[in-house]
């Protein structure tokens, strides 16, 4: 738990574990630490308690901001074990603090999410070049005879072992879906997809949707090829795809509305006869989770641009006749303009 | 989201995406489907309050249970974005119900996961066996040289490729915690420890703790080897601590106390001098999700044991002298006595 107060250091509550890596991983925070994990540790919410009255009572808080209405929330370093502040959390709260009113601060931290900043925008880019390793284990990879999970299954392994130590990367961890096939990926864009262990035959699709956390910041990148060599069709539909994402990506700039740089890609596929094929919108927010509430970028998206938010670009088209295609990479709004996090071929042989 | 009236079917409310996938897993539900994920797709939250006003205006509901008071929850299908229900969800809930009293229903549901029925018992079984894919690869390839991360991710993607398809299984995952080194191992019993590049070295021990998914159910399990070979004392070291699970195992059977199956594995560790070294606790329940709060064999736990409750069993030991040895199994709770989910070879070289 981490409390910020109007005046004065941050106090970060911890597990006694966790001392020694807290300690070197945050900035100017007093350690408040409890004991835990052992089998003689006293129950972990009365020592939160207990830190929490210990702090009240060296200050005279009036009022208290707290994140109240997560739906979606980040990975934890255990991904096997998401926790979420519930109801409990929230009474223990109320219970330690004593008198003092409680404000859901959601609002207030989902506008400091929208942009990034330097130091934040690095970690990101770092994320993003990570992504990249799994891409080109993809690239190596995919080819008749390999099945879906084997793809993912490699594009994961690669990214851990050799993403944990680079540029000093500690808690690095990717999870790939991949979608192989006219039928699979033609539903590519669906978010709750499973990967199968059907193998890629000849000439087909297959589809790489990457999220990738190092150090608790994220990349999301998509890239799509074909087993062997892609036909002429094929070609034709990935090149309207790139079009259509640098379309929009060059329309990105501060102070742009988020609903023209989706008309920008939307236009490019329109224009050529797939409007009904790009089924899904064009971009959302990425960096402190895998998917963040803004900017969206989307038909009717009345949001604007600002300086410093990190936004995905993701045209895609998907139909039975011939499956689906997106390219999807993550980019930075600079007054520069667009800036793409790392680049990587968007070639389907 | 999924509801179940005191008279008649269960109605499960999807994203229409996933109706195809949900009609063929889910048993006697009525399901109600939601435009989701284009565009074009209306509000989600908007079409879950239709649904649900829709569902409350056929029936006369007069009092809702609702899971209120989560803190750890089950990690989802996609695990880079794990979804919670929180206070937006519970406003809709509300409004969308109109005069029901609604109640905590959290403590039911808890006393139902205490115990699995025969289908579940068979899931975590195949969970378990699964796991043994992740040791198999982890036996092999525990050497000189490997680094932990390497080790972490090779079983990862082992349990991906070959636990996919496994007896049917079609969503399949692993999250291994490995630690190499007296170091690293000596802490191996800390929950939020990092999987490091550090590599093995001739003689040293290196643990594997195993987070297994399959179909939604777990398995907790871990294993440790040497590189090379062990030595004597590290042979005496783990032959303590497999004495100490089988002892905790054999007293496992409905009815036993909680602290005395706890008991069991901290005497014979205590016996060879070393109840300062056994950190934590004997085992927690395991099989919804990757730890269970029924039971916990801890000291002074007052659990009565039920039939049909599945717990880990998992002695260890710690020490800057030695680093750390721990042995982890599941085991059901059956009138014929214990019954461990699936066996594996507990050497260390």
């Amino acid at each position: 738990m981490l409390v910020f107060p109007a005046e004065g250091n941050a106090v970060c509550i911890v597990p006694e574990t966790q001392v020694e890596e807290v300690s070197a991983e945050i900035w100017d925070a007093q350690i408040l630490a409890y004991a835990h994990g052992r089998h003689d540790s006293p129950d972990q919410e009365r020592e939160i308690e207990r830190c929490l009255i210990d702090l009240a009572n060296k200050n005279s808080w009036r009022t208290i901001g707290y994140e109240g209405t997560f739906e979606g929330i980040a990975a934890p370093g255990n991904v096997a074990e998401p926790r979420v502040p519930s109801k409990k959390f929230e009474r223990l709260l109320k219970s330690a603090t004593g008198k003092a009113t409680f404000i859901d601060a959601q609002e207030l931290l989902d506008s400091l999410r929208k942009t990034k900043t330097a130091w934040e925008i690095e970690k990101i880019r770092l994320a993003n070049e990570i992504a990249n390793i799994g891409f080109e284990v993809f690239f190596n990879m995919a080819d008749v005879g390999r099945s879906a999970i084997e793809l993912a299954a490699a594009v994961e392994q690669a990214i851990m072992v050799k993403g944990t130590g680079y540029k000093k990367a500690r808690r690095v961890r990717a999870f790939a879906q991949v979608a192989v096939g006219e039928k699979e990926t033609s539903v590519g864009w669906r978010p709750f997809e499973v990967t199968t262990d059907r193998k890629l035959l000849k000439g087909e699709l297959v589809i790489l949707e990457l999220a990738v956390v190092a150090d608790g910041y994220w990349a999301d990148r998509t890239r799509v090829r074909a087993a062997g060599s892609a036909s002429p069709e094929l070609q034709r539909l990935n090149d309207i795809v790139k079009q259509a994402q640098d379309a929009a990506i060059s329309a990105i700039c501060p102070g742009a509305l988020a609903s023209k740089i989706d008309e920008q890609a939307r236009g490019i596929i329109s224009k050529n006869g797939l409007e009904n094929e790009f089924v899904h919108i064009t971009g959302h927010g990425v960096g402190f989770r895998y998917h963040e509430g803004y900017p969206i970028l989307a038909p009717g998206s009345s949001q604007v641009l600002l300086p410093n938010a990190i936004v995905t670009v993701e045209p895609g088209v998907y139909s039975p006749d011939f499956g689906g295609i997106r390219i999807e990479d993550d980019i930075v709004v600079t007054s520069q303009g667009p800036e793409i996090l790392a680049l990587f071929s968007r070639e389907l042989s």
